[in-house]
């Protein structure tokens, strides 16, 4: 009698396994190769499906990769709050700190960063860049209060933060990851030195001078 | 007796039109519809070439666009300092304002600031990246030798803040060119009113508190 309900409860556990499995291979593919170089074909192979049975649970191989993007901003965002949230007091370069060390421990996250907006979201429905954008905004407004409640910004204040830090992010893993041929040629031609970029230092000046800068502002004002 | 040498520079030149005549091209279609979406067939049947002809004068599609970045460089610069150079002295936000103007009246070398890292850079010659890399720090040193005269940065703090203006450009470029279906659907559900973007209110925030942020610093420590 139970029967239909318990084979669709089965069915539904398979299927979450099966999509749960897809993004596991993914993730383990774009973290190795960087995900500008993973195709469907790849991810495919990794899980042992084939493509065509893979498109019964994703779209397109960016819907994959954005369902990863949103687990990426839930994650950090989890973990940032988590560092901000034990502090009653913090300085704006403690909080830049935090935020800079913490996005540069997630280099997939960083590489998704910057590839979202320019390939990821482009080759998905409406209805999944949707339920990114609504994924991203959320954990915005939950990064936001932190930096409201340790540092007084105002609520345009946090986005900008928070806007420069992933865009920056992910602008700068792109530019510290070339892969071994550039990374070469950026050490061996003495001319090239500033070529070579470091996701966290950089970061860190950065939203430091930008906080600073932001509380300078307010301060101002007040 | 010269023919030789006169049929060499009408060959010369014949080369170089031909190439400015495919810049032009892949200038005119990246404008048009972004860069992401501009192919090497696209452009050879704008510049009425075939493919295999095209790739004479460029190694890939990527060289094209690469080239039009380093213009985009040269160009830019040249602007910005212009601007700069009239000045005996300017604030934080006045500089903030001329360079987020320059970058935001420029949306194709935005869309090519994000895409040299993650796509143009990683399908040319090491030649081809070289090249490339010689032509942006020379722009970043004048660049910053004018931010240098102006507002007494570091070195270092001149290159954090070029840094900063041309990735969040990039970022903020494509976030905010996401194409009529997706700003449809950011307009439309009220939810997704932060997922708007305007590129040039908010660099220009940004630098602003960067700026500023960094003269603190400087102030603090002298």
């Amino acid at each position: 009698m139970n029967e239909p309900a318990f084979r669709r409860a089965r069915s539904a556990q398979a299927k979450q396994a099966r999509e749960e499995a897809i993004l596991d291979a993914a993730r383990a593919l774009g973290r190795l190769r960087g995900v500008r170089d993973v195709t469907l074909t790849d991810i495919a192979a990794e899980v042992g499906m084939h493509k065509s049975a893979l498109l019964r649970y994703f779209e397109t191989r960016e819907q994959i990769f954005l369902e990863l993007t949103a687990e990426g901003w839930r994650q950090w965002s989890a973990e940032l709050r988590g560092d901000l949230e034990g502090r009653t007091q913090a300085t704006p370069a403690e909080v830049a700190a935090v935020v800079a060390r913490s996005l540069a421990a997630r280099p997939m996250f960083c590489d998704l960063l910057a590839q979202a907006p320019l390939n990821l979201e482009r080759n998905v429905s409406i209805e999944s860049v949707r339920c990114f954008k609504l994924v991203t905004l959320d954990e915005v407004g939950l990064i936001g209060a932190e930096f409201r409640r340790l540092l007084g910004l105002t609520e345009s204040q946090c986005i900008d933060t928070i806007s420069t830090a992933t865009g920056m992010a992910g602008a700068l893993w792109q530019m510290a990851s070339p892969g071994p041929r550039l990374r070469e040629l950026y050490t061996s031609d003495p001319r090239l030195g500033h070529a070579v970029v470091e996701v966290e230092p950089r970061l860190t000046r950065v939203l430091t001078a930008l906080l600073t800068g932001l509380g300078a502002t307010s301060a101002t004002r007040a």
